[in-house]
């Protein structure tokens, strides 16, 4: 188990591979987005013209491949936290954390998706979705203590806006692509205090995680859809 | 192509033609809840204990098997504007109109899918379809008037809140199935006069109309989720 010293020739060879990778992560991108999350490894492998083995070697299982094309956008999502920590307003912050998110799902239907997905496997993933979970919260506590946000707010109410969304987005998506921003402004005004009265209870967070892994596994297997 | 006189002998195969028409919906309805609307003609023929060409005998395409198959909910669905329309209180019936049908979408998740899609072929479904949409704007109508729905939600929001729905209640099924309850009721108060502000404009009623005959298209050839 314990990894040889490289030749001197794997030099070219390692950059071969990164540069397989990298072709690798841009054909799934387009695939992704062309079939869904339920595309095949093997329309990846030919998208990005190698075979499905080169996939597999870079890529164990889908998840991997799934965490690495979002990668750039689990980014942009923890940037979008800690840019709505800085904002003076606490809940200009909370609030446009809340339509920059949805906008970003807008923009792009796989990673609306992905944001009601969980890949335990994926580490790098998760710890990006960890920390912008770690800093919603103290965008909630701001907004809360700032009186601008109703008191019986809770981070599961992200998530299921996350969820109703996507539905949103993939619905609406070339028929009526702006029609996400209507229902995320009521969204956003359903959460304002004053609220017009008391709520039923939010779903548990281990029901919402079952949820969401359940979404997943269905995610990932699911034959595309027809266009 | 003038119908031929029935020879005396058909009467009893009219009623096995009736017999087999109703098992063939009872199957459909059983498949449709297992494996969803993308659910083919063969299984629903395997359930029934027919042959796939008795069932396109009785139902020449998909849409008028789901039709039938969700006449009833159709039924239910009008009788919920109805019932709301009766009300002596006209924002109990309007947001009791809203609670019941993502209610009924909670319990059925094929006919919440249902609700998000348009069948031109299927005319009596689509009949009941515009029956409840008269109704609702009735109630629309009576809720503004009273003062308590804010002036500028239109039948747009509604088609845009079961969609949503639809999204939460597959989600969350049987992981969390009340998850509906509280998204549902953050509607309602997002719907509810005072506003807290502006929205942007909903989508025109024939993009969304675009968007429900593609749904349609995706949701009837898709083939089933794994569970």
């Amino acid at each position: 188990m314990t990894p040889a010293t490289p030749p001197p020739e794997s030099a070219p060879l390692r950059s071969d591979a990164e540069r397989n990778r990298g072709r690798i992560i841009a054909a799934a991108r387009t695939v992704f987005e062309r079939e869904g999350l339920g595309a095949s490894m093997a329309s990846v492998a030919r998208e990005a013209g190698v075979g499905i083995a080169t996939v597999f070697r870079h890529f164990r299982i889908k998840e991997d491949l799934v965490a690495a094309v979002f990668a750039d956008r689990m980014d942009a999502y923890v940037d979008a936290v800690n840019e709505a920590l800085d904002a003076a307003d606490p809940w200009e912050g909370f609030s446009g954390f809340i339509e920059a998110i949805c906008a970003m799902q807008a923009a792009d239907r796989g990673f609306a998706d992905v944001l009601t997905m969980t890949f335990p496997t994926a580490q790098a993933m998760e710890e990006r979705r960890s920390e912008a979970y770690q800093g919603f919260l103290r965008l909630i506590a701001r907004a809360k203590d700032d009186g601008r946000l109703r008191a019986d707010f809770t981070s599961q109410d992200l998530v299921v806006l996350l969820v109703a969304n996507a539905g949103v987005v993939n619905f609406a998506a070339d028929a009526a692509p702006d029609t996400w921003r209507r229902f995320v402004a009521l969204m956003i005004q359903a959460f304002q205090a004053p609220a017009h009265g008391p709520l039923p209870d939010p779903p548990k967070d281990d029901a919402l995680y079952e949820a969401m892994l359940r979404t997943s596994a269905a995610g990932l297997t699911t034959p595309p859809r027809g266009t």
